[in-house]
C-alpha cells in the first residue's frame, strides 16, 4: 500500500486544546496487523479530555495524533503473518493493545498488562477513514449487528466488565452515574436478573435515559436526598450491589452509605483526585467487598458481550442519541460536552 | 387447642399403595411451632412415590402419615416461644426441618444437615386443613403473591438453587428434563441472562410448556438425535452450562456429550440406580465442573426466590396447569402421573 | 444459683478512665445460657480503649460493666433448654452474640448481624471468676489445648478470617501491623502456603515477634522506606496479597502502593477517622479487590481455627508473652499499652 | 544449523512395543521456536503406555517419534522472531502446545484448547540430546533449581493444578493414588495448610513415599477397609476434600463414600473405561462438587509452581528415587513399570 495515498483524519495537531480534520497518509501495517476501513466510530469521555487538553491529556498525549478508540469497520488488508482475518471481515476493536508476554497476559488477566498501549491515545486512532491495528485486537462481528451498535462494543465492554464483576442475580442494585457506560450497565443488570435497579445522576436527561434502559427508580442527586431515597425504595435496607460509574466523591460517599452490610461494589468511575474516605464505616465494619474495574477482560468480556448482543438480551439501540458525519466532529464533541446525550456516533 | 377438634387430611393409612381422605385430630404445636391453616398445597414427584408405595417409599415412610410438603397458608396459632410470627401471617413452608446445631447448619449449609426431617415424609404434612411446623420453617410471604403461586415456592426453590449454582450469564444453557422443576429452571435461566436455552424431554406437552417458559430450542429425545441437535443450534460448540432435571441415564449421557470443555453442570434429577458413567471423557478430559444439588440453601435460596417473584422477573403463572379441591386429590394424582401437567394445586 | 454468691470481677465502675477489681454477684443464667468458670482471659485493644475511656468507649460503654471478651473456661451450669453443653465442658467463647433471625444470620453471614451484642462491651464480660453466655456462643475445645492458648481463639479468629479472605497460596504477602492479630495472621499465612511474607510495623519488638511467627522480611516503617523495601524484596513487583492490621493511614497508603495490579487486600485494622484515599490509583486502575473484614465467620472461622490448632499447623505458643493473675490486671494493661507485648493472659 | 548434525534420541521406530536408541538429525527450529540442549528428562505413565504400545498408544502415536515430554535444558538457539529467550537460558517445558487463538486460549483457559499438540506424543520429544519447542512453551527457571528437579515441573504442575482446584486450608484431605503425581499433591496439600492428609494406594512402597512427603495416615487398599479406616481417623466424619490420582474404579468408589456432604473433589486419574457410578448417592444427595482436571493452567499453574519451589515451601528432592543415563532408558522404563519408584530421571 503506497504511502502516497491520503485519507481524512481528526487529529490533535499540537499540544493545545481542540482537534482538527486533516489529510494524512494512509497507515501502513506490520506483519501482524490489519488495515481497517472505518464504518463507524464513537465518542468517549477520554476523547473529550484530549479535546480539552486537560492535565491528564497533557501528561499522556504526544501530538500529532489521530484520535478515536471506539470503532468498527471492514478489514481491507492483512499483514503477512495474519491468518485469523481476511479482507472483508467486519470487526470491532479492542482498544487496549497488550504485550502478551507479561505475567498478567500469561494468566488470563491481560486487562492489567502494564505494557498496554491504547489506540487513539498512545498511537493513532480511528476518527479517520482507515486505521491499522494488530489483528488480535480485531473482534469478528456477526453481520446482523449494525455499525452504529458495533462501534459501541469497546465502551459496552466496560459496562459488561463492571456489571459482571459482582453477583446481581435477584439483588437490589445501585448504579451511580448515568452517562453512557452507566446506562449500558443498567441494561446489563436488567438482563442478568437484578431484582430492582436504582440509578442516580445530576442530569434529568440522563436519568430519563436510565429509565428507558431499565432503571426502576431514578434519583437526581442535585435535588434529592440520595441515601434517604434509596432507603425508602429498599424497605430501609439499602442495596446489595453497587456499580459506580460517576467518579464523583459525593456519589461515592452516597453509594457506600446506601450499601448493605456484606455488599459488593464495582468501581469504574475515576475520581479526578484523592478524596476523603471513611474506610472504617464504609468498608471494614460493613464487611464490604470493593472491586476496582479497568478495561475489559481479554477476551472474556468480548465473548460475554457477543452473547448479550446476539441473543438480544441487551438492546443498545436507544442509547445512540446522535449521529454525525465525521466531518462534523466538532458538533459531536459539543453534543457530548452538553451532558444531554447518550452515545454519539461518527460516520466517516 | 383441644384435641377433640377434627380436620380433613389426606393420609397414607398403611403400608400399601394409595392415599385416603380421613378426619383426624388437629395437630398440636410445641413452643417453637406455628399452626398453619392451609390455603393451597401442590404435588411433587415425591408424593407420587408415596402414593405408589414404591421401593423408596417403603423404606422411608412410616404410616399412618399425612402427606404433602408443598404448601402455603395462614398462621392461626403460635407456640409460647415464637416471636417471629403471629396469627394472620401468610407463609410458605420450607419442607426441610434441620437441626441447627450440626457443623453444616452452623456454617450456612443447612441444606446438607444429616438430621433433616421432611414435612409430609418424615412427619405429618400439609394435604390437610391444618399443619403444624417449626416457626423457623415458615417463610413470610408478601400479600400480593396468590396462594396457587406461594405453594410452589418450595419446589421453585429447587429450580433456583440449581440455576444459581452455575454462572448462566450470557451462556448457552441446556436443561434436560422439562417437568415442573425443569421448566421453572428455564424461567430462571431466562431471567438471569442466559444467551440461549435448549430444553430436552420425551413429552411434547412438556416441551411446549418449556417453550412458553422461555426455552429457545426444544428437542424431543424420543424422536431426535439430542447431541446432534444441540451441536446444530450452538454452531457446533455445545453448551457452556447444563441443568440436569431428568435423572434419566440417557439424558445424563447426552448432556455430558453436549457440554463444552470447561463447562459447568448442576445435577438435580435423581437417577433411580447406579449408571454407566464415562468419567474420563465426560468430566476429566473435559475439565468439567459438576455440582450436586440437594434441597434449597437455607435461607439464601428463599431470599433469591423472593426477589425473583416480587420483582416479576420470573412469572410462574403459566406452569400451574391444574387446580383441584383437596377432596379430589385422586384426580390430581392421576393428572400428575399422566405426564401432561405442569404444577397441580390442591385447595383445602 | 443464689444471688448471694459473690465473685471477683474487673469492672468499669463509672464513666471515667480506669478499671477496678470488685466483688459482685455471680451472674444468673437464662434457659439458653451456660455459666462458665473462667480459666484464662486475655487482653485486646478494645479493652485498652475501655480502660482509657476514649471517645469510642464513651459512646458505647454503659457502666457499670464487667469487661473482657477473650476467654476460655469450664461450664459449671446450663440453662433449662441447653442440650449442647453440660457441666465440665471446656469451652472458648465467641464474643459476638447475634440474633439468629435477621437476613444475615439466616444466610450464613451472622458476623454481619446488625443486632450483635458483644460480651464485655455491651454486656458483662469475662475478667471475672464466672461469666454467663448463650450456649451457642460456647465453642467446645479439645482437652489438649491449654487455657492460655484457648483464650486466644476469639482474637485468633480475626486473624484467620482475614488471612482466609484472600488466596495466599504461593503468593507474596504483605502484613501491615504486627500487633497480636498481625503476627497470628503471619503464622496463618505461613501455614497456608504463602510464598513469602513481608511484615511492617513501627516497633522493633513487634517485628522481632513477626519474624518468630514466620515473616521472611520485616520493615520498620519509622526508619525505612516501606514501599522501596517491599519492591526490593519482590523483584520490583510488589505483593500479590495484603493483610492490613494496623489501621494507620500511612500503613494503608504504603500497602496500596506496594500492591500488584489485580492484587487482593483484606482490611481488618480500623482507621480512627476518615483518611485521604486515592481510589483511582490504589484500587481502580490497579484492578484491586478490597475485602472489609469484621469479626469471625459464624461458625466457619471457628471450624477453620480448630483445624489449624489441633493439627499443629499453627502454633500460638510464642505469641503469649505475658501472663498475670487477674488481680494484677493493672500490670497487664500497662504491658499491653507499652507496645512491647504479644498476647497477655490473665488467670483468675 | 546444518541438518548433517546428528544426535542420540530414544524413538518409537514403528507400530510395535518397545523403544530404541537411535542417531537422528538434530531438530530444526522455526521462527518462533527455541532449540534446547536437554539436561534432564523424566518418565511419566504416558511414556509407559507408548513403550507398551497399548490401545491408547496405537490410536494416538504416529511412528517414528522421539518420545519424552518432561524435561529441562539450556537454550542453544532461538528462532528469528523470538525475543523472550536467548542462548544460555535454563528452561523447563510446558508439554502442551496450544493454538493461542481459540476461545479457550483467549479466555485464560488454554489448558482446554482443542487444538493442543503434546511434545513427545504428537511431535518429537525430549528423550534426546536436543529438542525444538515453541519459545512460549519454554519456562524460565532460576539457576538454583537443579536439573533433576526442574525436569519434574511439567508433572508437578498436574499435582499443583489438582491440589489448587479445591480449598484445602484447614481441611481433612484424601489423596487416592500415591504414584508420583499423588505424592507431589500430598506435598502441596501439606504446604497449603491441609489439616490432615490421608493417602491410599495398593503399594506399600508408594505409601511409604506418601508418608515421607507429608501424609498423616496411609491406607493400603489391598489389605485394609479404606472407607472404614478413613472414618476411623476422621472422627467418623469423612473427608472435606479429595484429590483422585489413581483412576481405579475401586479408589473412586471409596473416595466418594468417604467424602463428607458438601465435599469437593478434584479428579486427575483417568479410568481406563466407563465405570458404574452412583450419581445419586455420591454426588447429588451429597451436594458434592466435582472438578475434572486436565493439564496445567497456562500459565497460572507455572507461576504457582515457581512460588512453591523457589520459596522451599515444597521440596521435591525425596521423590526422585532413580536416576539413569539416557542410554539406560530400558532400565528406567523397567523401574517405572515395577511400581516401586517415585520419579525417575534420565540424563542425556
Amino acid at each position: 500500500m503506497s504511502s502516497s495515498l491520503k485519507m481524512r483524519a481528526v487529529i490533535k495537531p499540537s499540544a493545545a486544546p481542540g482537534l482538527e480534520m486533516a489529510l494524512v497518509d494512509l497507515p501502513t501495517i506490520g506483519p501482524a496487523d490489519v488495515l481497517v476501513k472505518v464504518r463507524a466510530a464513537s465518542i468517549c469521555g477520554t476523547d473529550l479530555h484530549i479535546y480539552n487538553w486537560d492535565e491528564w491529556a497533557q501528561g499522556r498525549i504526544r501530538p500529532p495524533l489521530i484520535v478515536g478508540h471506539e470503532f468498527c469497520g471492514d478489514v481491507v488488508a492483512v499483514g503477512s503473518e495474519v491468518h485469523s482475518h481476511q479482507g472483508g471481515d467486519y470487526i470491532s476493536a479492542e482498544s487496549h493493545i497488550v504485550c502478551g508476554t507479561c505475567a498478567y497476559c500469561r494468566t488470563g488477566r491481560g486487562h492489567l498488562c502494564p505494557n498496554t498501549e491504547i489506540i487513539g491515545v498512545d498511537r493513532n486512532g480511528a476518527w479517520a477513514d482507515y486505521v491499522a491495528i494488530p489483528a488480535v485486537n480485531a473482534w469478528h462481528n456477526p453481520p446482523e449487528i449494525p455499525p452504529h451498535i458495533a462501534t459501541l462494543e469497546e465502551n459496552f465492554g466496560n459496562a459488561v466488565h463492571t456489571a459482571f464483576a459482582v453477583d446481581l442475580r435477584s439483588k437490589k442494585v445501585l448504579v451511580t452515574g448515568c452517562g453512557p457506560v452507566g446506562v449500558m450497565a443498567i441494561a446489563v443488570a436488567r438482563a442478568i436478573g437484578a431484582r430492582s435497579i436504582i440509578a442516580t445522576d445530576i442530569s434529568d436527561y440522563r436519568l430519563a435515559l436510565a429509565k428507558k434502559m431499565g432503571a426502576d427508580h431514578v434519583i437526581n442527586a442535585l435535588h434529592q436526598d440520595v441515601v434517604a431515597e434509596i432507603l425508602a425504595v429498599t424497605d430501609g435496607e439499602g442495596v446489595d450491589a453497587w456499580l459506580e460509574m460517576a467518579g464523583a466523591p459525593s456519589a461515592i460517599a452516597q453509594g457506600f452509605k446506601a450499601l448493605k452490610f456484606g455488599g459488593h461494589v464495582a468501581l469504574l468511575g475515576i475520581p479526578s483526585k484523592p478524596m476523603t474516605f471513611d474506610l472504617a464505616d464504609w468498608v471494614i465494619f460493613k464487611g464490604a467487598t470493593v472491586h476496582g474495574i479497568v478495561g475489559r477482560r481479554l477476551w472474556e468480556t468480548w465473548f460475554q458481550m457477543q452473547g448479550l448482543l446476539r441473543s438480544g438480551v441487551v438492546d443498545l439501540e436507544q442509547i445512540v442519541t446522535h449521529t454525525f458525519p465525521l466531518a462534523q466532529f466538532e458538533d459531536a464533541v459539543k453534543a457530548m460536552a452538553s451532558g444531554e446525550s447518550g452515545k454519539i456516533v461518527l460516520i466517516p
